[in-house]
């Protein structure tokens, strides 16, 4: 995390850039787990994202061309799409799937590889991770990965040519916010690609602190698709990665034991 | 904290209404511990608050009509000025320093009023509140009272009349965020006026969990003064508690220990 | 919290003194929950406790001759008892049940005071609670007393002549462990007279890490009484008591973000 | 973990067995950043433990023969001595320096394999310890292995014939405690050989909470060594360990909202 408050200038802000295109939205969402279509949309849309990620053993994306294409609802003209390996175990599977993908999305190289390790946790398996990165990347992927909170790994996953890192904050699919930020911390402190949290961010609140931990970007779905009124949700989530954006590039107060403690000096009257 | 998911009816949103005045913004700001009066302009506007609290004793309201004004940077016509009785150890100093807003301000009945405990941790005397309170209640002012997360005081406050019971999150100037949104919960549970979290919070991710347990709205001072770029973290906290409100509004989803959990059905291809 | 790892000297160990009294066990326990008097007993005797609180008025202290009395199972020739007022929600009623145990107990002036604020909660009620403590150390008695984790509050308790001042880690009987540390260590730091956490220790760890902050003792009762197993989890509490105690003497190593930080020089073979 | 408060049967002890060795004691400690061998002695002592962890590239075991050997302070004739393989950063280099520590010790086949990513953080490289791993058990050692607190990869450890698996609570050497420990029980719901908690304990209350969790042991040296009365933390830390075995036999009370809920019936005078 560079720029601490005792730097020479204020952190200005840059635009997210992902092999090589460049966005504004730092929020990424998933397209699983709505009612509906028209929910998916509606949610999509008050996200304000630019990548909008599409598990493709789950979704429609031509495979089955009699039934409703999820690319109608999320057109790839408007929004970057993603597809992601959900579902898979193995780097074979995961591999096969990207292939599956590229082919159904007329040469799209960009991918968001995960490899679960079981189907309880859904925590990846990282060894079949480094594998499937390496052979996604020799075969002219541009790999986004989620993987686990392990700093070694993830360096060693940027550093194989991953044009972004995911880490978890915690399983997917519960919700249960950033488990262990101090984890999170180290993954970005040595960051050499843009870090996204892509798991078990539950509310707002755990989508600022992630921001404001100095991470690139988030990724969420759940936390969208199974509040009571998504599109609400959304919204609120945009808000909460722009705050937490911001709360970054503005570097907060120090924490202080007392308000009265020596780095905080007594004031006087304000203009006097 | 009414409306859990397995109500009829969604949350929807309503104006925030103290002493009678509606407002849309849920932040609150101060105006001490600012540069010079151009930042705390800057901040004050990018927050969007319409409320404004101002430090009687520390702030020129005109008591010293050869220095600048703090009220021509901080306009009543534009913002609900809010006197505030920082610095006030008892009862009867708290008592008079409303007193002497009012006069100060033409008659203005509002008044946030804070007893402290001491200098070194500025935590609140609930004792002094409590009798303070009834003090300025009887004498015809619209109290917005501080104090600590004490439940029990907390209800007290509101039942002689306060029109917003404003607990701490953790002690004043220290940033220190939430340190126990348990009992937070309990007041806001019990709430039978507008809760205000007023001290303590430090980041975004602090203003958003707040709004996200329910309560009312933040008043927020050092946070924004006290980062290295004051308005770029106001803009922040507007956004922050905006998200925390939706949020609230919207209804989390449930922490669930697996997502594939029973109450996490299987999924198939949406659509088909 | 005296004694940081640059003092001079290392800290040693005093026993508890309260009201003239001295104490080797830092663990006091209730008898309230219990299936029977023979679970009561062999908790009691598992814990090591010296000071035993009863709840006069849920327990057969005498007042009913022909049941079995509390007092044939925890003898006052072994024990300290400590009549608790568990059940008052006013300083009348308090200060009442404080004279019925000096009468039940011969004129034992030693009592632990609780007023509270609600049947729901069963958080203090602070302004009660000073109000009652007033009358009972007027009224000749070595005063206890239950409170908030309000740093202010203790402190008045504390100066008024309380004889231990026993701030809650949270609601009684909920098992929640300390959730507010930072306010606890505000009320050790500026400690007159000995600190015991009185109420939410759910487990060995919170008891550990309250004597861990450098509060003079612990009191548990719904931890040991609701475990599935209560003597055992009475010794269990003893040892953490200990434990704990014995970590505040023996002075924590500082935490480092990295062991080879600067604090932490490179190590040679030992002994070469 | 098995055992919630519904079944049938109280848990019940069991000794620690590991690689067909029975221990009581279920604190293992190590001998690396003390003062001197006297220091060593006495807190190794203090702490009761049967296991002792030696770091075989930073102890004198005899390879040097003219200086002070560590075995004649930690005997192992009254210990249980684990070299462990501090310092390596391959999988080559650990293998070979458990080689080294089976010939000095006289065909001793008990290892602590620990493989680290980098010498900043000392955060271990999974894979290559997965690759150790391997190598070692099929070189006849009984391998215990520090890993991160992934949970498939501890699983993997453990199918491969790990004969203890011992998870990270946060860096080595930080004192930070158990950052995660949902993740650590993720890890021990699903152990198939006994989980040790091997890094990061910096109090007796996080000892505890690793034992509460339901592991097996847990290992600690910075802890003690690096604490004010290294001999006085030893003993704290020997009775946390033991009281946090004694609560997870005992199984703690549940955590209630309110202890006025319906899982706590009111209670009348017990005996009565």
């Amino acid at each position: 995390m560079t720029g601490s408050a005792t730097e020479s200038t204020p952190r200005f802000d840059k635009p997210l850039v992902i092999a090589g295109r460049s966005f504004t939205s730092r929020l990424l969402v998933g397209t699983g787990k709505y009612r509906d279509f028209d929910e998916t949309r509606a949610a999509t849309e008050a996200s304000a994202a630019e990548i909008v990620t599409v598990a493709v053993r789950r979704s429609n994306l031509g495979q089955n061309p009699d039934e409703p294409n999820l690319l109608d609802v999320i057109s790839p003209e408007r929004y970057t799409i993603l597809p992601n390996t959900a579902g898979c175990y193995s780097a074979r599977d995961a591999a096969r799937t990207c292939q599956l993908a590229r082919e159904l999305l007329d040469g799209h190289n960009l991918v968001k590889l995960e490899v679960l390790g079981n189907a309880q946790t859904l925590y990846p398996n990282v060894v079949e991770t480094l594998a499937a990165a390496r052979t996604l990347i020799d075969d002219g992927f541009d790999v986004m990965v989620y993987t686990s909170d392990d700093p070694i790994v993830a360096a060693e996953l940027a550093s194989m040519g991953c044009c972004a890192v995911m880490p978890l904050g915690s399983l997917i699919g519960s919700g249960h916010g950033l488990l262990n930020p101090h984890a999170l911390s180290l993954i970005i402190e040595a960051a050499q690609v843009p870090i996204l949290v892509d798991a078990g961010i539950g509310t707002p609140s755990d989508a600022a602190t992630a921001m404001e931990l100095g991470c690139d970007g988030v990724l969420i779905n759940s936390a969208i698709a199974h509040a009571r009124q998504p599109a609400l949700m959304a919204r609120a989530m945009r808000k909460a990665v722009e705050a937490g954006r911001e709360a970054w590039l503005a570097e907060r107060m120090p924490r202080k034991t007392y308000a009265a403690s020596p780095s905080s000096p007594a004031e006087g009257i304000i203009g006097s």
